[in-house]
């Protein structure tokens, strides 16, 4: 695998619309299944006997699996607030919701020192996440890499509650490690936690950079801002061990790439390519761009008669063959196929975007192309 | 294009789920897509402006349109009876309901001497519909092969009501015939109609077949049951000039393509392949099939852990890389990957049962491999 990397998400051991082959033909290295997902549907024990998820799934390339915690956690909070998400960057409403009334009230997820309880936003049936749990159903799994089970605290989560829930996370990787022996051919990172308090994330990152994970991952909460968040790696990425693969969870838009490879991540997982696509946007190079940076609404009536490629430039099947003009009746007519071209299309951008940051390491001109892109 | 030919329905100009690419892969001869639908959305003028059919969709292949108004006629009917369709073979409730006291009532639709008026089925606008305007539309759409504007009756019409739609529908023809100029480069085909009722489809066949039209398509009520789908041809085809292209409207199933092949039928076109797909069902050879001829439910459970592909000989890439098991699991998560690789097997499908007709034809076996599809 070629670093930096970014991951499409296969929630559910499929990246929605598209097929392997077709991540394989847009350069897909790895791609990111969700445990809390597949141990709902189909089962951990079923996936296992179907030879694991690489087989499952037909993809023979890096699978990564996350430890479920944060779905448990969020969809119930999510749920329950309305918010969009927890985890990331903040894009729920204003009041500010307090993370642990939630736990305490806790109807779709409750707390406590040895795990989780939530609720299947399924069926609403009852499940548990424990440290071990989660060990468990990720080896069997079975991708390449894992990651230890964590509690992902809310932006609006405070300072005392943020220090007990990374306090816990602690203990947590103490206990994912004890679950994982080292002859398990699967790689397991420690998640650094502590919010967007720095004295929190400095405290993590020292806790978790000093046991023998195989790598490190960075977790939400990464603050309400863009700024929070680099301020966050800031304070992580130059106290980790140099050899040490450090993936950030859950990010990122294209401006993030460039901003976090240069504070030093190697691994990004994302559902923006594709939830973007699902909603007809697509991603352009600058150049292209209308109203917001580095993309286009294709729903936009701008484009009905618009008989040029998504993006002018690109060699992807979507670009290749088809016109905005029709992309844009598929999603008028909510054709699968729309879905389908703008997700192809989203997966190429970032894969190729991901490349040109590579080669740009290689040849040393990272910052002129991230001149190029963020501020021409 | 090598005949006979089944055609996959691009209802709004794109057969659902799939690309140009994977058709053409399929061997996908002929697209057929409907005129009704892209009258009211994007509008055959704009797909004239963007180059036609062809160039729109991206496939550069043999391309057909229906008049528009099999959907003007049915779509409002079924809304106001709650039956599945009329055409084709009749899949409603049992108790007839007499077309034209729809007619009379007319809240969808209403036909006169010169056409019909109706409703949008996606936002309830008003429409017109005349022979003149279908002939101009198929113009602009710019397909192929286009057809001539007909009343499709209900095979709940009775002999009265069915003969003077009958009737229209031969002056209707006139008038298509005489709106499209012989210096246009498309082929218009005449329609048979008449239901059921054997006096009444031998005199329409004896019309259609006497006008200079390029072909003729055979179209619906096509009765009850299969048995009368075959009457029906038995008292047309014979009576039809023999270098003239025979197309059957809107058929069919496995069973109806060698039935209908011997008794004359050139081409097809069927939303089956493409609409069964999204439910799960998935064609298969007889000595795959469970319970119904020809098919599995890719939804029964039965699959959940079988990790052979759908039909164990097949070359479709969605046999070629994925188990019944993976596929089963994106149908119960209601993934779009699932709808695609059970609609890729099924285009796969019946156009390598077709190449398995035209090769019997050729060779002289074609009532052996009828015996071996249907009575083994």
């Amino acid at each position: 695998m070629e670093t930096p990397v970014y991951c499409p998400v296969g929630t559910v051991a499929s990246v929605k619309a598209l097929d392997c082959s077709e991540l394989e033909a847009a350069g897909a290295q790895m791609i990111l299944a969700n445990t809390y997902h597949l141990m709902l549907r189909p089962g951990a024990d079923r996936v296992a006997r179907l030879g694991g998820l690489h087989h499952f799934m037909a993809w023979p390339h890096p699978t990564f699996t996350d430890s479920g915690g944060f779905q448990a956690f969020s969809l119930g909070f999510a749920k329950e607030h309305g918010v969009g998400k927890i985890g990331g960057v903040f894009t729920g409403p204003a009041a500010p919701v307090p993370r642990r009334e939630t736990n305490e009230l806790g109807r779709m997820a409750t707390i406590d020192e040895n795990g989780v309880t939530f609720r299947s936003h399924i069926d609403c049936s009852t499940h548990r996440l424990t440290p071990e749990i989660s060990i468990g159903l990720q080896q069997k799994l079975g991708a390449d890499i894992i990651v230890a089970f964590d509690e992902c605290t809310s932006p609006l989560s405070d300072h005392e509650y943020t220090r007990r829930a990374m306090e816990r996370t602690h203990r947590w990787a103490e206990r994912c490690l004890a679950a994982h022996p080292v002859r398990v051919p699967q790689a397991l990172l420690g998640i650094v936690q502590g919010g967007a308090y720095e004295d929190l994330r400095r405290k993590s990152t020292q806790v978790i950079a000093s046991m023998p994970f195989d790598g490190i991952a960075i977790g939400g909460s990464l603050g309400k801002t863009k700024t929070d968040m680099h301020h966050v790696l800031e304070w992580t990425i130059p106290e980790l061990p140099d050899a040490k693969f450090r993936h950030l969870l859950g990010i990122g838009d294209v401006d993030d790439l460039f901003e976090c490879v240069e504070r030093g991540v190697d691994s990004f997982d994302c559902v923006i390519p594709t939830r973007f696509a699902r909603h007809g946007t697509a991603f352009v190079r600058p150049q292209f761009a209308t109203k917001r940076r580095f993309r286009i609404n294709l729903r936009n009536a701008t484009w009905a008669e618009d008989s040029r490629p998504i993006e002018p430039d690109c060699g992807c099947p979507a670009c290749v063959r088809y016109s905005r003009a029709y992309i844009h009746h598929l999603f008028v007519a909510e054709e699968i196929l729309g879905f389908r071209l703008a997700t192809i299309h989203n997966i190429w951008f970032m894969q190729r975007l991901m490349e040109e940051i590579r080669q740009s390491i290689r040849e040393g001109t990272f910052r002129t192309l991230k001149q190029t892109w963020l501020f021409d």
